[in-house]
């Protein structure tokens, strides 16, 4: 691809990229309009049932999409859903030339968009940066092929790998640019997961605090409490009327305790028990896509964190490591894995290394043939 | 400091880290000398007895030294010592001037190098990168300061700070490249120390491999072994008459396996043992500093590792971070530390990040208040 249609085709990403966390279940979309090197007009998608990226773009554009090129990152649709096709907004504004990073995976679109492009006669190219678009939209497209959210494994520890010393103490392990870090990654996600053993613990407000947005966005708050111990006292009670709170229960918790945390707003969501008495998490992951929530956010603690990896459900790792060590004797940030060979161990790839203050954070995939089946 | 004399200064680092770890006791010294903003002479001190880096760049420089300005990042010394005084050179040659980083704090020196120069009406200007140039020097500065090695702690773990799997199986938790670098920290140490345990286990041949240096140095080897148990058909043993290796034992350990160990070309030091039986360790430093053994590397294990950071002896960390996970049963890179509250867990400062392959480095130093006193 020319590098004059690469630049326009990454300004999509930048743009898609503004509403990361808040379009579910739709996927992070951008668009600019070029005509006779000019940008004429630029948009991305919001929020489900808002305008889609291509509508805000022609909406800037106007009568200049006439003879335009519309650079954008994913497939435009071409059904009728909360929104009108956008292959018939750009048809309709005479745009000569559409160019796409990667086509939807949409069973209504899939192609069907371009090809509507094409027989109306506009030249559409397809297929760049595909490596990127597809990260881009990590959380969509893994909703869309699995019905499972795209599940973010965040971890916070010294350079031996504790997330406490030997008492439990753990503030603060890491830097308050780490910190806030970690509040960007809740306002970018659907939803975040403690254990119960993190609320009896630290009593955590699991909000956004900290980030520059004006309205952050509080992600769903989700608590693995197979036997239903939420304290109505503890913070999310207290909050569960502003912040949506979901209690993952067993069918063996007790009725009398799910109906009153029901009573206060929160909402309680029963599974079937583990060998272990655990809340199953496969289907609490479906669940959750059937509500919409397509990103989880693991915050911890340490039980939740290795479940989550035993049972291959984590998709991401972001683990920002204090330049401190703890020693052996403190709390350890995954529990036994019963790796018996270096092979075997859980490999993350495609990893980024980035500082942040006098900590870093290192973020990877974790490599697909750990999942398991 | 103008941005001219600044560059010339960085070149003087540059120049003297091509010595690193084999200049032990002397520092390292690199010399830039200019005329007409011209080059006309550098150089770098390459070994102890060796020509000091003045001399090196006043042999190129010839009589272009005349009037020239001559950049060195400590101050030259004014005695005679292997080599005769190179303020004595500096003087003869007939140079302008002389930009200085930092001062020798060699008490025969200590600012009488600089005194001379000036009494001979050089123009003298010193204190400059003054950060740098000290961690330039770290080895030199410390042994001369405390009568101590400058100990780096090598680590090689997993994300989660473990340096095998619950079997023991630990190749190859790092990538090749990683590995290049620890021959790299090899060949600038004066020795690399483990624990019996690692040579029973691992049979190392502890040499210098997988550098690009047509000779590599190859650091002295020692044990930590206690009770004199180091096979005579471990490698180390075998290869005890073509690279010193020194076995340090305690005074508890069976006099026959020592003189066994002498008579096969070990050079065995015996030391007090402490409470546990083990090699007291300062006194082992204090002995090596003796023998101009400046530097030393922790290669392993975790034990050996533990015990030094116990002690407050580890000047500086340097961790290869792996991006895997073994969990919580694999073997952590550090025992306990004792550690109750994060604010008291061993912190790294000046640290640095670097991917190596696919994994990272991360380089610290102890911060000092960790240090026992």
């Amino acid at each position: 691809m020319n590098p004059i249609d690469e630049s326009y085709l990454r300004m999509t990403f930048e743009l898609a990229q503004c509403a990361k966390g808040q379009t579910s279940p739709n996927p992070l979309v951008g668009c600019v309009i070029v005509k006779d090197n000019q940008i004429v007009g630029k948009g991305f998608h919001a929020q489900a049932g808002k305008p889609h990226a291509e509508i805000e773009a022609l909406h800037i554009a106007g009568e200049a999409a006439k003879g335009a090129t519309v650079y954008i990152n994913l497939e435009p649709c071409c059904h009728f859903g909360r929104t009108p096709p956008c292959t018939q907004a750009l048809i309709r504004h005479g745009v000569k030339r559409v160019v796409v990073a990667i086509a939807d995976i949409d069973e209504r679109v899939a192609g069907k968009g371009i090809a509507a492009l094409r027989a109306a006669g506009i030249e559409v190219e397809h297929g760049f940066l595909q490596e990127e678009a597809r990260q881009l939209n990590e959380v969509y497209l893994k909703h869309k092929s699995t019905g499972l959210p795209f599940v973010l494994l965040k971890l916070a520890m010294s350079l031996d790998g504790k997330i406490a010393t030997r008492t439990g103490h753990s503030q603060w392990i890491t830097s308050e640019t780490a910190r806030r870090q970690a509040h960007r990654y809740r306002h970018e996600s659907d939803a975040i997961l403690v254990g119960i053993g993190t609320v009896l613990a630290d009593d955590p407000m699991l909000n956004v605090r900290m980030v520059e947005k004006s309205t952050p966005h509080h992600p769903v708050r989700i608590v693995l409490d197979s036997r239903a111990r939420l304290p109505l006292t503890s913070q999310l009670g207290q909050t569960a009327t502003d912040i949506r709170t979901i209690v993952a229960v067993t069918s063996n918790a007790n009725p009398a305790q799910i109906e009153s945390l029901r009573q206060h707003s929160l909402e309680v969501w029963e599974f079937p028990a583990t060998s272990t008495g655990q809340v199953a998490l496969e289907p609490l992951l479906r669940r959750m896509v059937t509500d919409q929530l397509c990103s989880l956010m693991i915050e911890g603690g340490a039980q939740v964190a290795t479940a989550f990896l035993q049972a291959g459900l984590v998709d991401k790792v972001a683990a920002v490591i204090a330049p401190i060590l703890i020693g052996g004797d403190g709390l350890p940030a995954v529990h036994s894995l019963g790796v018996d060979t270096v092979e075997h161990a859980l490999k993350l790839v495609n990893t980024r290394f980035e500082p942040l203050g006098t900590d870093l954070l290192v973020e990877g995939y974790l490599e697909t043939k750990n999942v398991s089946p």
